[in-house]
């Protein structure tokens, strides 16, 4: 059984948390959420209705906050971190809207998604008026380095998303595949969202690089083990919103190890369930008790933890400071969540 | 009669062009064209086939012509304006894919939209790569004040489709709501496509104040023209394709001026046609006859050249030139459309 209790440096065991992080970026966190709420605003009265229903919708703000956490600790101090911070999450935001949209959701967080009381449409357009707020705040900063990091992941977060649906009820797909989307839709933005605060702070290029395979290893962690939790985690419980991907015939690790490592008659079974469409609640169950049976969602764990220990290794040069300490908690404190 | 056949300086009345523009700026095009076809370039094949199929629908690529010309007139000849030109392009491709997906479109210029073919999904998240591109572009040239306009015009847009979808299928939108809808869907893409031209070629702020104002009053007169054009130009002909806008309860000048010029009866009329949906064949040919009726083309067309009149004498301080010439007579020609 894999350890999801992480024994640290003191040498107690004791639950990893995103609490450090949380108290050490308190202050600038108030100046982000003032700034989200500030260009969130239009006259066009539907924008900030449809954004604050997502915003205030209990996201952890993660992105954000390893935006700060990566400038703060090499002592910057100015209000670039803030807008960059505010840029991160915008972007994430618009990719929520959109996303709702392209996989017909109706529900996120246990909350109506926005295409639901809003529509379609508005999920696109706010989602486009986000976007183009969160490259006006990162103009504003006047980094072209910042400009051409998140340009970059804006285009390849699209892109991933793209390969998403070009790969999606495919159980050819290979877990090389399924790496490929992972690391475009939500890794790139972790590393974009850690890389960004050493270059406002101008620090060395060594550092950088630093913070931005911390971010990226953090965010292939981070979705492993969000796959692993839409299967109602390591104890692959069956419970309110469990099976989201399965039933939406989204092709996650779990299922692709379980396919692969199956006999003929239950990859039979996998097509006919996710290219067929058959995700009935009775099937969900006999995918559930397969992908157990072979260890789906344990190596699915398992792999977040061999990324996690790459972020780790990745902040290891970096001076000893809270900074790091709560960054490195976070690692621990993504992969907890699934136990 | 308002007339449409514009008396050149010649003293003939000839059809106004846009072909001298597209003359003079023949070898860039090129240039922006195959940067357009590298742009959209992937490794993940839909990409490129959901870019290709509107980029190659015949549209006459207006805007990154007006970037090009306003760039060149001032004698700028590296390759920016290239970029900022393809950027803009790019912006205008992907507001069209999410448009339609927003407004349900099964055709745009006679051929099925990308959405019919490959879904709203594809067309959502294709747009975004585009945006995304088109922004890593703008930053690869470096001007932040380029960045500034176009990340502006970026938001810009996208308010204002949401602003379109608040006053959508009311009738009680005024002349001025619907000003500011088109002044920021259409407009300011043409404002900032002529804006950052001078901006690359480091001109005083006087002339990129007069491109501005030329590409916003240009802007605004072809989209009143084109909301003319759907109810089949100043002929109010019922054919092919005519009335999208009243079918699909989009409230343009047209059926404003008619509804607010009209008797108590013919609110009634609008109201159930355009709030309740009734937009039958026989509806549609009514509409017509209350629109010619009231003078809601002719009096949309002088809008329109109202606008065109401000456009040209924006130009009119810049010194004599090929490309002012050109620029100009691309009014005339938006305008003339619809004759």
């Amino acid at each position: 059984m894999l350890g999801v209790v992480i024994p640290l440096e003191d040498g107690k065991n004791k639950q990893a948390s995103v609490k450090p992080l949380v108290d050490l970026t308190r202050a600038d966190m108030e100046r982000v959420n003032q700034l989200i709420l500030s260009k969130a605003g239009s006259d066009v009265q539907m924008i900030p209705e449809v954004a604050n229903h997502l915003i205030s919708s209990g996201g952890k703000r993660l992105r954000p906050m390893l935006t700060l956490a990566s400038a703060s600790m090499f002592g910057f101090t100015g209000d670039a971190h803030i807008k960059l911070a505010t840029s991160v999450e915008f972007m994430h935001t618009a990719t929520l809207l959109h996303d709702d949209v392209v996989d017909e959701s109706d529900l996120r967080r246990g909350k109506s998604t926005a295409r639901m009381i809003w529509g379609n449409q508005a999920s696109v357009l706010v989602g486009d008026f986000l976007l183009g707020q969160a490259f006006r705040m990162m103009v504003d900063v006047g980094s072209l380095d910042a400009l051409d990091v998140l340009s970059t992941a804006a285009s390849v977060i699209a892109e991933g998303e793209v390969l998403q649906l070009s790969v999606a009820k495919n159980m050819e797909t290979t877990e090389d595949d399924y790496l490929s989307v992972i690391r475009a839709k939500t890794a790139a933005l972790f590393a974009a969202a850690a890389e960004v605060g050493p270059i406002v702070a101008k620090t060395d290029k060594a550092s950088r690089n630093a913070l931005k395979s911390y971010g990226m290893n953090l965010g292939l962690a981070f979705q492993l083990v969000d796959d692993v939790l839409d299967y109602g985690g390591k104890a692959a419980d069956l419970g309110k919103n469990t099976g989201d991907d399965f039933r939406e015939g989204k092709i996650t690790l779990p299922i692709i190890l379980s396919y692969r490592r199956g006999t003929q008659d239950e990859r039979t079974f996998w097509r006919d369930a996710i290219e067929g469409g058959n995700s009935t609640d009775q099937n969900l169950e006999k995918a559930l008790g397969l992908i157990t049976r072979y260890g789906g969602l344990t190596d699915t764990i398992a792999r977040a933890q061999h990324y996690g220990t790459i972020a780790r290794d990745a902040l290891a040069p970096l001076p000893h400071s809270p900074w790091k300490e709560a960054l490195l908690e976070v690692i621990d404190f993504c992969i907890d969540r699934v136990s």
